[in-house]
């Protein structure tokens, strides 16, 4: 029998899982990224965990078939990092021939949230669907595209970048450089960021049931308690939910008028908000997408969980 | 040797070509549409040329390997027309059966868009390119989606509506029955539209180069009188034309966030106004456009011309 590995790097963490082709984890182990000690360091890190992990199972390398990896940033050619955004490990890196030296296996990268569309698409809640965009709204928010099975990656790796899409002309200056991006107000920063400005503007502050819940402390601010609070339906978070969720509508009535997909998935950490977000977008929707582009559209949440960065690896390695 | 039938069907003319798969023409005949006598009718003439283009090659239907049907409407598994916006032949057409039918041979049948920018992919402009998107601007704007040499049809068949994503909140209402479309501003009925409300805003319209242009008759006004103007320097329509890249840049940078093709070709009717459009463009693409969209980005002008119809279908029937 034949096992894959399956390994998702993140800004702190590094998951490391020993799979076969169907998605089953036989071990799942954690590691710091710290990536500051070197792209070098950190693979051979993530090496000895997989041999640690092979050893806990009684394999060895040899039952290995390929590795999957996912990555923060644009990759091309399931290879090369183009560009340093998330750690200075230089432009152009070739992770997978670093880690083909080191591991002496054929490995496969990929973009971390391009991995997760794939793996739910694979795994999770796209089964059975042909076109697929999975949305994951954390910190920031990005896509992956899948267009008949496929997912598209783009002459750049920069395919999916949702986020930067502009729906604002003369809006947020965004962290890319560009103005009005869809992230600056769709992602739990662009939540919070509206969050206290509403709340800045409030006269008997201590009167309003969010303020009130972040003991008036406005750097403790979070999504979740704004999502919390409009789920209980206090109007004043209803409010900021319904602006975040009408500019989300906007970004994804371009994404269905241009992709025409059948399914939308919400990944990440804002998604756990859950339905409030898809009533929410759904009111706005008919303003911003063809009725063609509705028409037989479904909307889930990811069913990978915790496991999609690690299956969303296993995607790329089985493809 | 093997031939193909390549039919591209528009609103008023339908064209008619027989070629080989390297996109060899060989007789290309042209009908009137005249779709109100039906989809049966209207295909039996069509078949009617295809035999007498056959007789005048010294060849018979045994000759043709099978026919491609370019047409406008949203298109799903190359066969039916969802919804009848353009000919009164109802929803879920299927075009491809009805040929079939009527000729006795395999038909494929594919949105004329998204043709144009397949057969653009093989035989024109986009030869050697992996990833483009062919944007059509005629009276309205469309686009088609390359990806990894895969036309994007998308579920309902309506990937590709460039023309109605939304840049402008409370921005013009479009005939597709949303507000603030793309194609209010990027089409040649756009700029018409535009060049119109700033011609009655002239105080002096008898000193004004475009007025006198259509002497005075601003129901003559066409795009072409602006991109003319605008290209001999007159700072009036220089002007009309900059609004219109500004807003298409915009448009564009959507497209390019999302996809990040290496090439966008542009085809149809006001394409011709030529490189006065990519330059302004490109001027305004930074601020639209993430930088790594924009590196190695290519643009194109349309190679296959008038030949764009029937060598889309042509694409659609080899594949």
């Amino acid at each position: 029998m034949s096992y894959f590995v399956g390994i998702d790097i993140g800004g702190t963490n590094i998951e490391i899982g020993i799979l076969n082709k169907d998605g089953k984890i036989f071990s799942r182990k954690s590691i710091k990224t710290e990536s500051k000690n070197g792209a070098r360091k950190t693979f051979e890190r993530i090496f000895d965990k997989i041999k640690e992990s092979l050893n806990d199972l009684n394999l060895t390398l040899d039952d290995i078939e390929r590795i999957g990896l996912g990555i923060p940033g644009p990759v091309v050619n399931n290879s090369t990092v183009k560009i340093a955004a998330n750690f200075s490990w230089g432009n152009d890196f070739n992770a997978k021939e670093l880690l083909e030296l080191i591991s002496g296996k054929e490995v496969r990268v990929i973009n971390d949230v391009k991995g997760i569309a794939l793996g739910e698409s694979i795994f999770g809640a796209g089964r059975g669907y042909k076109n697929s965009v999975t949305i994951a709204i954390g910190t920031g928010i990005a896509a992956g595209i899948i267009t008949d099975g496929q997912i598209i990656e783009g002459f750049n790796g920069a395919a999916g970048e949702f986020g930067h899409i502009i729906i604002e002309e003369d809006g947020y200056q965004c962290g890319c450089g560009l103005t009005g991006c869809l992230e600056t107000h769709c992602s739990a920063n662009g939540l919070v960021r509206e969050g206290k400005k509403r709340l800045n503007r409030v006269e008997k502050k201590e009167e309003n049931r969010l303020y009130q819940k972040i003991n008036g402390d406005l750097d403790r601010l979070e999504a979740k308690d704004i999502f919390d609070l409009a789920k209980e339906g206090d109007k004043f978070s209803k409010d900021i939910v319904d602006t975040f969720c009408k500019y989300l509508a906007k970004g994804i009535g371009i994404l269905l008028n241009l992709l025409n997909p059948e399914l939308i998935i919400f990944s990440g950490g804002v998604s756990k908000a859950g339905d409030i977000i898809v009533d929410g977008i759904k009111k706005y929707l008919p303003k911003y997408a063809l009725s063609i582009s509705l028409e037989g559209l479904n909307f889930k949440f990811s069913e990978l969980k915790e496991d999609a960065g690690v299956l969303g690896a296993l995607a790329v390695a089985i493809k």
